[in-house]
């Protein structure tokens, strides 16, 4: 129609607005799909998305388009499309068999709540536009912050609710976390003095000239999430100021090389900004020795931040919370609820050991967010945003500490229960050993086993490094046909064991945190591998010719 | 239950898996409530949410807990719970007397589709845990590409699909987008050249030093959204540096005057990075001279950016896409889909004219986010984060251009229609008309209009001040006790009209979004103004007594 046509006009005007107005019908397509999602969210993924896998190539060919479409579709004609096209093409990150990610199934009753949530479609930049959701948010975030450094009642009493403080930041993700933990500590380091105004409003290069810095750093293990560097491009830090630091030989951070690295910076008038600790490294799962870091952190009296985005979750548990022992001494921890606690994408936090640290970020604005308000847009990095905290609220709520308790220390016992299978299996050899429940290992045929055992004896540094070439090759091999099969996932990553002279080994790396993999899952999944590598052409036989 | 009593663990345990695997019955309150959801959403909320605001202390003794309950709680149970404490609590931001903020009502499709979002729970960080919906996103950021910039079928065979290159970034909303954008354009002024690896890497001082600039700017309008002092604070350019340009009568900026500051600026060895033109600005609705500004960031060298984190959706229509005229001229533009392109909060965009805009920030990891992937992580701020792009995908799909040509037309004459409502009625004043679906004014009654006109007239100028403070009062009385009510809510600002010798003015501020706001609404939303006015027994007696 055009606009000129004021009668056709109307007539598609009124059938436009059913689009707000009338309920899709029962019968309808969509909600047909909607019920069997919700009778059996299994079934339906299972049902719906395509188990071998199509070249990404081809599922592109569906997305070519490049014009928004002139006329309205029928929404049931979008559903088919997208049921083939979308949703058959997906990932069934929730499969039990899926062991590859950081997802897990989740609990049935977020799917009618997030429905809810997007039908109150509640902004939390301010409390105009989410009023409730605000309390609820920092309900959320002081009962994260109890959990990591349990302060006493007068504290969160204090606290919790108090305009212009805050015990946290909800975000959309570990980046956002992590990023916003740094800033905090950029602008705090380099913090308004006299008169100077500080960092955020003068800038970077007045503010070193300010306190006479050559420059700032950030200490990490060299296993620090990528999100560290981001943060370190866009804080104007520069990526190179992030100072790797190596590992021991169980991927935790040599505190000792850590301290002499910060001494040798400070020599250069380089100022430490924050060190970093890693509670649950991506790639291998090792928490980093969080007791020495704080004491390290004090000494060089620079803010002390965890990365806990994965392993945070583990604090749940009561059995297993020693593991993280030190992280209450943080100044802020960054933990995602969509990974380990059973919430759907999109919940990051990180938590503020002072109430007063989210100060030297704090901004506001005229139409909104005004000084003294509650609005949580004062505080954060982003503005206007969901309100996710309802998911992570509910999940606290009805799963409990003792529901936690039981799916936390579930996956911690079930990576171990993997890693003895693993070990005791003839042909695999484990990499890494869980701490939490992440684990990398890779199949090596036992005959390569002995090789690669009589070569390191012999320090055949060269043969241990063709023979683990050939490894890669076929690792790679087994872990993109396994995939491609649709039956399995696992994922692979690269790292650089101590046992074999820190040379980059691919490995495959597995997150056992969906409370339905049963222990047949894990047996099959190494079966399946065990199988795929007699199929490789390439790297199987070199190997078994050596 | 405790962790050594394995027998108790073993029955909680299935207990507990059932959230995982057994469905919501059909009869449950859960159930229930979203049936009522699903059947009638204006209905549901309506009902659901309290008329009558509660104070935000009252609400806070809902949550006051800050521990995580012990015990596991029944859905059920839970669910009542947030109905009376949180949802009853919340902002009814779809009601169509609601017209002060940037939210609308939802077509009701996208609820089932939200909740299969939720259900699919994709990350869209890498391929590995996304798969057809990376496909899909890019396909959508192509659309709104050339919605935008309207290039032809052979860019968008080109690069929509490009590893490596990207047509724009999907973001949690347009705070992001902002900062992405001017993270781009300050990696772009001070890249890697020579021994230099650029800003990213070396950070702000060695940069400022290479190149040889004494520090950075952004200029943009007085009227520009507060996430952009946040990205200059955040990328360490400085709040301060921030170069606020006033704005002519018609709240768009004065590209003269913004010229001027910016050849004062690189007289003082200050170099330009970016400016910024707002299409839409949040509090007056305004849009930016963008050819003029296209041609001064040509002069200047700079980067161009365009703000239509609101305005853009107004591209959609193609009798009123001329007020936007210019913005392809833009290195990069912000648009968000959950204001006015009615999908769910959580869906920003920025998009980039040149596809390699983003090689500048672009960073990658080992165990994801491998070089030469089509990974949308590693062009983006965030990291993990979900698959709301599908949302915007149906919105643009089922509504189709015809369909938001008539929502957009709409919107604009509806605001036009209200202007007149003003302008009309004896007792209102109309501070600034709508450009686009926004506009403000203020109750004053006529008496009170006739005193101010009189006192300009002579040029008593301390008369206007003292009338307008009373005013000032009397529309925040009205505005509060309007919102208090829970029949109908405008928000308001302050801005500083012209005509007021740029004295900061009180107003009230609508947003026509809502599809389904009518005629009526509208005139009642008067009505009622004028009748709170006459409760107001401070700043309404005073004025009447001038």
């Amino acid at each position: 129609m055009t606009s000129n046509s004021p009668r056709q006009a109307d007539a598609s005007e009124q059938s436009l607005l059913r689009i707000f107005t009338v309920p899709e019908d029962a019968n309808s397509t969509l909600s047909i799909i909607e019920q069997k999602l919700s009778q059996d969210l299994a079934g339906f993924l299972g049902n719906s998305i395509a188990a071998l896998e199509k070249p990404l190539s081809e599922i592109e060919t569906d997305f070519q388009a490049f014009e928004i479409p002139a006329k309205p579709r029928f929404v049931s004609d979008y559903t088919d499309e997208i049921m083939q096209n979308l949703v058959a093409h997906s990932v069934h990150t929730s499969a039990p068999s899926f062991i590859g990610h950081m997802t897990s199934a989740l609990p049935y009753f977020v799917l009618p709540l997030s429905k809810m949530m997007v039908g109150l479609n509640q902004n939390l930049v301010k409390i105009e536009t989410s009023k409730a959701f605000t309390p609820l948010e920092r309900q959320v975030l002081g009962m994260m912050h109890h959990l990591t450094y349990g302060q006493d009642q007068h504290f969160y009493q204090q606290w919790m609710h108090s305009a212009n403080n805050s015990l946290g930041a909800f975000c959309s993700g570990g980046t956002v976390a992590n990023i916003t933990a740094l800033w905090i500590a950029r602008n705090r380091v380099l913090k308004a003095d006299g008169d100077f105004k500080g960092v955020g409003r003068e800038g970077m290069l007045k503010a070193l000239r300010y306190y006479g810095y050559d420059d700032l750093a950030i200490l990490v293990s060299e296993r620090g999430h990528y999100s560290l560097g981001k943060a370190a491009d866009l804080l104007s830090i520069g990526r190179d100021n992030i100072v790797s630091i190596p590992t021991d030989e169980n991927n935790k951070v040599d505190v000792n090389a850590m301290r002499t690295a910060a001494l040798a910076l400070q020599q250069q008038n380089i100022k430490v900004m924050a060190i970093v600790g890693v509670a649950g490294t991506t790639e291998t799962g090792s928490v980093d020795p969080l007791n020495e870091l704080a004491i390290l952190a004090a000494e060089l009296d620079c803010h002390f931040h965890v990365d806990a985005a994965w392993g945070g979750a583990s604090l749940l548990s009561n059995k297993y919370r020693h593991l993280l022992k030190g992280i209450e001494l943080a100044d802020s921890v960054t933990i995602d609820a969509h990974k380990q606690m059973y919430v759907p994408m999109g919940a990051g936090m990180v938590l503020f050991k002072d109430p007063e640290l989210a100060h030297t970020i704090a901004h506001h604005a005229e139409y909104i967010l005004r000084v003294g308000s509650k609005d949580l847009g004062t505080q954060t990095l982003e503005g206007s945003r969901p309100g996710m905290a309802m998911l992570v609220h509910a999940c606290l709520q009805i799963i409990g500490r003792e529901g936690y308790e039981i799916l936390i220390n579930n996956s911690l016992e079930k990576a171990r229960y993997f890693a003895q299978l693993i070990e005791q299996h003839y042909d695999f050899e484990l990499v890494t050993s869980p701490e939490l429940c992440l684990l990398t290992y890779r199949y090596v045929p036992k005959s390569v086993q002995l090789k690669l055992k009589e070569a390191i004896t012999h320090n055949d540094f060269t043969l241990v490094a063709t023979i683990n070439e050939l490894l890669d090759g076929l690792t790679q091999f087994i872990q993109k046909h396994q995939r491609e099969q649709g039956k399995s996932f696992v994922s692979r990553t690269r790292i650089r064991p101590a046992r074999y002279q820190r040379q980059h080994t691919t490995v495959f790396r597995v997150v056992l945190a969906n409370p339905l993999t049963s222990h047949e899952i894990l047996a099959e999944v190494l079966t399946e591998q065990t199988e795929i590598a007699q199929l490789d052409n390439e790297f199987y036989p070199q190997l078994m010719a050596l």
